[in-house]
């Protein structure tokens, strides 16, 4: 068998830039996808699916329309589908997307974060 | 929006058994589960399903037919769906796995093993 064993961290070293998931394992027909984030993100929804983070390290804060909700190191959600969310990270966070294949990160708000493709690293 | 932040540790506290996986979160159809493991468990595969094993604390050693490997706090693996495997654990190790709802732990090897419907915590 040739399956390789994913570390988190060594894959993170990876990624430079904010706000763009890079997918590091496929799941049936979804994907796992390592985030560096920072600053704030836009608001959006995907109405067709929930949205799973998992904070690896850092805090994560996730508004809503009506709340928000902090997540830490060894936290999760899950944003139900078609929720409207806006994440924000004060300080460089690093998460964890579980998610079906294909999905838009920014949903339909379509924008200058916007990743139509994600890359696998 | 009432959606929980869902802290790993808070919920390892509540489990007891070993090799019983317990759903802490549904993603569309899939379930993310914990599961406290320690020794042996039983070769079994998916026949449906691939599976995600993502290793929170410790260290858990999955076998396959012709090799094995070690999987650490901060790794995660993707047994591909049909392919025999048997994870062990030296010490207790705490783990999350990420598998389609309804899906059974032992795969179609029955056993005293077997939980037919994981419960929530």
């Amino acid at each position: 068998m040739d399956i390789p064993v994913i570390n988190f961290l060594d894959k993170f070293s990876k990624i430079e830039d904010h706000w763009a998931p890079k997918i590091i394992a496929a799941l049936n027909n979804y994907h796992l996808k390592l985030a560096k984030v920072y600053g704030d993100f836009i608001w959006h929804n995907h109405i067709d699916t929930d949205e799973v983070f998992i904070v690896i390290e850092g805090e994560l804060r996730i508004d809503f329309r009506d709340s928000s909700l902090t997540v830490k190191s060894g936290e999760m959600v899950v944003v139900p589908k078609g929720v409207d969310h806006k994440p924000y990270a004060e300080k460089e966070c690093k998460i964890l997307l579980v998610e079906p294949a294909g999905i838009i990160n920014t949903g339909s708000t379509l924008g200058k974060y916007t990743v139509l493709k994600d890359e696998w690293i």
